[in-house]
């Protein structure tokens, strides 16, 4: 692994200043949140990242009308309707296994966030959803196949119980996804990122409510950190 | 089943007006919170509560030295440590079975709480601990015997993740006590009751947190209310 | 009563996978929750209920326009507009009586849910409404009403005091179900939810903010227990 | 009535700068808060207070042996241990009756400082204690009475529901006064305050945790008011 | 005064139980919260009320198209479309002077609420708007005024200051309400609730946030009451 | 005045590493936090910092027992009992004048902190204390030397109304500090500071809860910034 | 500089009473706050301001389409659409220099609104957008800019750690402007908020979430109080 | 590696039910949590560990005086003050290294346990503390090593910035502890777990308040789950 170098390279667009000098130091270009840019000011960033980094270049959070008109001026593309994401220039798949599970049908977007990300950064990438702890023999019947994966997302709103179950039955790392699913007590997911750091299973991790991204950029940390030293 | 009397029978010690009605109401004494009251306070209520009820009397989260010297001064009781609670007249054990379930060590003086009144008002009650969901093992080696009674009693702190198993391994009502159990995000128990609430097991109901005395009556009021059908 | 059975009996859908076996282990279906499913999802998904289990099958909180629409899809199935229900294959009604009963006008749309639930899962409901303990008289008219049923299920927004004063009225079970009605310091059913657990009557049960379906299949939970014991 | 004079009378202590124009000004001297003072503040700052006021002068949230250590240095004053406050120069009883009722025997401190208040500035005071709604014969026992007040301070914890209740029976104006007891879902009073303010009774005004105090100056204020009037 | 009735009148209308007793058991009639219902809802209760009660009849939160048609189907009415108030009979104007004092411009609709309620029935009522704390003189320049009234209701939202201010200045009762005027730190009304609260102006009490009405009741009480005595 | 160095000047004492490159690079030492450290690692940073630094010293939060031995290790300092604070080497005094203003007895100890540390770092300071705005009539009195401060520090808890009323006498920086006085719905001095924060004057700025420390140094920058452009 | 005068200088527009005396008594025009305004009130108060003061008058938060009607009856204005700020007679620029620096591309609104009214009040401003502490080179090719600013203004949602980093570095004022850019556990703003309140860089200050404005004239008040002074 | 085992291996000792197959199952032991547990039943614990299990078994938060306790009658043992951790039999330093930084004096027995877990799990651990980033230079002087982890722990209070700036410049996992230092605003370590949730820098992972357990275990998995690919 060649070791980051620290020189900022910023890309001044006028509007916005964009890291380009993100992929060499951490090996990530800089992802773009979606929300509140318009559809010229992301493809200029898209654009320059293009040019200025070799990797994979992502927008998150774009709407199916926003994502029509991106890619038509930024060829090349691709949108995931489910994940909301473009993505140019996708990584070739490698051998770290990531598994992503989530608990019900209403966190499946968040999980395609986190499934369709960690497929971009070129992890070997499986879901699985539905995996409600109130059925457990849900979860029990998907044990053997997180138990073979080298890291765990986990995605699940409401009280987030399958976080807990799940960190216990594997050895791997768990990055434990809070969504806002749910009403009244969930909170809009605070319930959900409260319980899951309250987890009784030791060692797993959370990132903010509905990032699917997070975990997925965490799990890529875990395998790009490894892939350096061996 | 007699039907409930609604005349009020107020018995009036100066410092307090007990409700010595209650039992012929609803089935059940005004049990005794202990907290806040001196022990000649505690020993009047008791005295009263025996000259005009003729059930159980129970005060609870007594500490011991407090108990001791309540037991001196009122005779025929007993005093149960670990679930910080004294006893009166306890009721015959009846058919109904109640299981208290509880997740961690920490957990067991709002377990004990729980069977301990359980079995005061007549329940035929049995308790198991350290059924953590982060060894979901322990918990499925126990599920014939949730299976098996009439009502669960899930006990737990943190997340709160065990009522979200057992409540969809049961068909039996299931009443979830949030223990404040934990540290930092669990909030002293908050999380734990918003979790247990946001559950994805439909019908589990929750009581407050750290109140086994709650849960206990709860189920005390199933079982009653079915007695009277028969 | 059969003991449950505990085998996994999922229906994968692709979008979905369907927890069928939940009739069977727990006496009753996986309901479907409406909101973010597209007519076409909650289509195959009640179809595939109707088709794996042989018991009631509903679909919550369904607008009128999507009701229309999935009924069309799904013949047999019926439509209850305040409660927003749909239900196919309604249980025969027993002789478990609950009461339903409601603070306030606002109060009605999460009681029909909770009655029409109880209904479709074949208990003796009725319900009643305005019972605001602001005139408490209204609430000594019903008195011996609620006393003759064998669960009561208190729907309250705002301070949600109807559970303690119901609570402190009968000997069976109380299911509270507080509601967002209200505005400012009722933090949109958090207050309501927070004060039920604080009541001052024993042994009341709360279940989630709005959720009448949690408190009828908590209801449905204690019927269904004893049910298996005689 | 005199109208007030706005003139700033500051009495200076060095360590306190006493507004003794509040008198004056509003009717009401100003009342020192106990906490955090010294025996020596405290007893210069009433001297100061006796000296150039004509009314009563109070000290709220006295510990026992505080009490006797000032009163030794401020004769002609007494202390009420349950309401934890010191007096000096009580007014006349008038004619103004205001009537304080308590949920529950914790309460009862609060319960004191507002009746202990209310009877030193003059009101025609009566205190009922015990009056929880979990019992609702308790509170009709006492409709008539609550009836016949001029003003009626309602003092409660947990869910405070008594508030509703009351405020629902009376044409009287109703403070009501959340306490910090309970525990768990109570937030130490917060949950009460919350509830009082949701409340369904109209007109019912709320002051802060446990301040007797504050609930009995409001009621001053209305039998000043009008008193000034006739 | 005639002392007040607590015979149950309850007129079922079947969507709603309208309890026609409070007018005789209050002096105050049930006003309809109008939010959630629907116009023809409004106008059967509207009946309901002129039919049975004699004094005013009020319908709150009434966006003005709604207005319109209730005002069709029930003749005799007039909207403040400040106030979004509905009424029909006002009260005769009596001696008892209440002035309305908002503290911002954003505050006048939830001050007109108050008014408006305070005319309806009966009250002498005056309002002054735009005093807020961050120019004292202005609270200066009406100051007598405020010494004038026999009650005071503050309105204000962010820090809810000139209730302090006021309330130290008068000595007749002030009636506090928050509104939920402002932006981030003053969560919607909840700062100025709590800051009221806080208040170090003794006697202050406070109403639930943009609750206009509520004030205007609580003066209301206070009228009425004394109006009794003499 | 010279630009800061931007050296890292960092003393390692093992236990902890001193940035005694703030003082120039800052032109303000890094005072150090008293709570949590014990005398003997107090004495070994303050002599690190008489030795590498040439400005004054301070400790903050120093209880008065502790305050004494850690004098007698490092001779040459003052230790102010209201305040807690130990204090090496004050700077000389300036003319940039500094008014810090407490709204009541209580909120001293935090007034007094602001007061000390302006002075020790050689701002011309005077304070004033029981300003509260109930008696807004004492902060008229004060007003004209408000006016003729170049910075004003507000100390205030409960509702922390006193900052908006300076906040609009004023033309002059004005630095708000929240303080943890008061009980119930102060909640410890979070409602002030969000009062402060939605505060109607405009620029008032705010520090941490119970921060005299901050605000004092808020004014040094001010101070201190100007200096060096004259 | 003359002293501010305190006469009360109020212009009663009917629907509001405008502070005209405030530029005369601070230094700076009453700022109209645009939401909740008719574009007719906002032309009448403008028009007022423009009459009875001379200096800038400025209306914050205007959408487009109301700020071209306003502008339609209010000639000589202008519109900062980025901003949303109307202004009209905008002071000369003077010495004083503050710059303001934005953490994303997200906040630039708000910084927009505090770079607008400090260059309207007459502060020699300049920006920089895109300073995310992610990058921590994109703040060290910043520093020596900002630590020429005679004061800085921090805008950073999200965790807010800018305002640390830059409080840090530089010996001037720091005003941060918390804004409530970002989702999940920002809650809208109160975490960068709550983050800024308890940053290790000492004297730190801040203003209300996405208060640009607030921002802005906390720093006018600044350079305006030394201004006096020379 | 070999795939973990589900068997359930319990030891039942009467008060608690140890998980000792989570060795086999995870790779860890199941860690004892030390508050709430008397020296008998640690000890008991330890033992039972101790023979069933093969690895480090480990004691958290443990008082000096209960911890020579417990060393007496479990020997072999040591134990580290700082952190507050009784440790028997550590695993062999392996080549995975973990860098543990901390960013004030106060955060110190949070880091230490992170390293001391770390180093007993078999992680070649190094830490350095006083990393504020109020002096970023601080932060610059170790971002070499910072880079030259294969994972890194950031432990910070108050704002929590550390984790963003440490997260933007390493390419391998960051896990954040925030801690519950700090006063005021940081709420006990809330702000400080929010905010490093909405941290700007992408893919931090966060664990519980206060738990340097929680994070070492974390790492201990990353480490783990690769060591069983090579």
């Amino acid at each position: 692994m060649t070791r980051p170098t620290n020189e900022p390279t910023v890309l001044d667009l006028g509007f916005a200043r964009v890291d380009v000098g993100r992929e060499a130091r951490q090996g990530l270009p800089e992802v773009v949140y979606g929300p509140g840019k318009t559809a010229e000011q992301v493809k200029a960033i898209v654009a320059g990242l293009l040019a200025h980094n070799t990797g994979p270049v992502m927008v998150t959070r774009v709407a199916p009308e926003a994502a029509g008109e991106i890619l038509t001026g930024s060829p090349g593309g691709t949108y995931d309707p489910e994940a909301r994401l473009l993505l140019w220039r996708p990584a070739a798949i490698g051998s770290f296994k990531v598994m992503v599970v989530a608990a019900g049908t209403s966190d499946r977007p968040v999980a395609a966030e986190a499934a369709t990300v960690c497929a971009a950064v070129g992890l070997d990438t499986t879901a699985v959803h539905d995996v409600g702890v109130a059925g457990i023999e849900r979860v029990l019947q998907v044990r053997e196949r997180l138990q073979a994966a080298d890291a765990v997302i986990v995605v699940a709103g409401m009280e987030g119980a399958l976080a807990s179950v799940v960190g216990g039955m594997v050895r791997s790392p768990v990055v434990a996804v809070p969504t806002s699913v749910g009403y009244g007590a969930s909170l809009e997911g605070v319930t959900a990122l409260l319980a899951m750091h309250a987890s009784c299973a030791a060692g797993v991790t959370v990132v903010n409510i509905d990032s699917g991204f997070g975990a997925a950029i965490a799990v890529h940390r875990i395998a790009q950190a490894w892939g350096g030293r061996r």
